[in-house]
């Protein structure tokens, strides 16, 4: 089904059920899977690889218990070129994914995230609202970044990371603050981020460590809670 | 596909591609994205926002290794009013979500689990079975609520925690016991809750701590294994 | 949709709005949900259970950063006979699952893994490529079993389970080797394993463990380094 005003490009092929909204723009050389759900104004580059069983441009919701609303005007999704997407994914309206940027199967970023170049999310890893994400980073699959958090270029994130920005635990309108992960920094899997730790350039975090400070540039820590190794 | 004896209410839309099998009962004002399947018999309130390509009223399933046999009665899947349901979401025949209720994309919840009014089960959390959660409940993003658990009002349950209740691990028939959470305790991101361990009312589990025993009311504790802090 | 030269067996159901692609072969008594997509050339037992919103059979993608290049050939997803499949799942083109396999909900397996007799892969649970899974192993819910891992039979690994491969985080083209978990060993719940450490015959890892070097068989260790218990 797919509804008027939508623009296909050369040699672009989409599968079967398959849903386009209203005022999608889709480049050339672009294949598209089965059962995929594109919502209205999606801009989708050239050479982009999307996989079956996909929702792209979804609009956020909310129940009363929130403390933060939706914001009501939001950029449409926009995908770069050569941009590859897995199966099952879910990808928000406010979403800016750069050129040649992964996707992995069951991921699903949320409003107002930037990836940057390159950059690889791994399958079934989570990404909140409000976060940039730098360029050539690696998530691995199960990670999960929260919102407002930064990730610098070159950070490489395990599997299975899971980062936190909210101090008070639900208290209130608080300010939330995500950890900020410096340039070329390396989270070992299942690492714990606390709300609004920094880890410095080319830092790294062991394995299952439980990072509740500043982690200073070119040092390693491990542990519960993290210490850094003397060198 | 719409089967045979559904009922629609009035001012309610659906999808493309969308399945919803015999008995189904679906209120006034519902909005049902695409590529939706509504098992037989589930019952949808007033006011119910579902994303696309989701599987509601699933009946549980089974294989030779596993220790519980599936009941063989359950009550159909019953959503509420003003319950707001993400993409990819698996809700099972035999859960109740009370009204408001909010549940994330790609979350799934097992057979014969309650979850109380205006709470939310976040991006990628899963419940098991047996379950019952409270009012005002917030289970973030990527969490695992395991199967005979029992989760007080207004807990609030940070992202990536993990919890489990069988002690023997695989061993046999023992009973199960998933932990306690009384009301208004807050579990940070990424704990670990052993099988049966208590956490007291208004008690605080610190980021990555390990639970081993019982966390009395109005304390703060961190580490692993989980330490109380002095006040 | 169903393409050219599917062939498919005796008092086998199959769902609305399903693709299956050239060259499928579909056993006796398979039932076979709704938004399934069956890529071409895989091969289904007799007695299988495939819920909705399915992709089986999908052939590995990269992007440039990536070390390893997915395989050119690969042989076509195998599933074995009286094997149970959960909603919203993704098998790999590459994979093989013996019979009486259990594949819970928003599970994905990649290419080049083999699942032995009766074993479990939970909901939510992720399984990388290269990988050997033995006979009646349980994985439970959301557990990340990583590329290069063996897993002898009878092993049980708890929910939210991490592993990893990679020593030097994304350096470069070391050789990647996973965890070995060797028959009977026991992982509990959110366990963190270091690549390439051995788990012994029989040996049992405390839930939050974090495992940094060998552990020896029949012996039981917790804590973050993870510690052998005295008996």
């Amino acid at each position: 089904m797919i509804y008027e005003n939508v623009e296909i490009g050369k040699n672009s092929s989409i599968g079967e059920y398959v849903v386009i909204e209203k005022g999608v723009i889709i480049g050339d050389n672009v294949t598209i899977g089965h059962h995929v759900v594109i919502k209205e104004d999606t801009v989708i580059g050239d050479n982009v690889k999307i996989g079956s069983l996909i929702s792209l441009g979804k609009r956020p919701t909310t129940n009363k218990k929130m403390a933060r609303k939706p914001v009501s005007t939001l950029a449409p999704l926009k995908i770069g070129h050569n941009v590859t997407i897995g199966d099952h994914v879910v990808l928000y309206r406010g979403v800016m994914l750069a050129d040649d940027v992964y996707i992995g199967d069951l991921a699903s970023i949320r409003e107002k995230t930037i990836v940057g170049e390159a950059s690889i999310v791994g399958r079934s890893a989570t990404v909140e609202n409000n976060t940039v994400i730098g360029k050539r980073v690696t998530i691995q699959t199960g990670s999960y970044v929260t919102a407002d958090m930064t990730i610098e270029d070159d950070v490489f994130i395990g599997p299975c990371v899971s980062s936190s920005n909210d101090k008070y635990m639900g208290e209130g309108n608080y300010r939330h603050q995500g950890p900020i992960i410096k340039k070329g920094a390396k989270i070992g899997n299942n690492v714990t981020l606390l709300p609004g730790v920094e880890i410095g350039e080319e830092a790294v975090v062991g394995a299952g460590a439980v990072v509740t400070k500043r982690i200073h540039s070119n040092t390693t820590c491990v542990g519960n809670p993290a210490k850094t190794l003397r060198k």
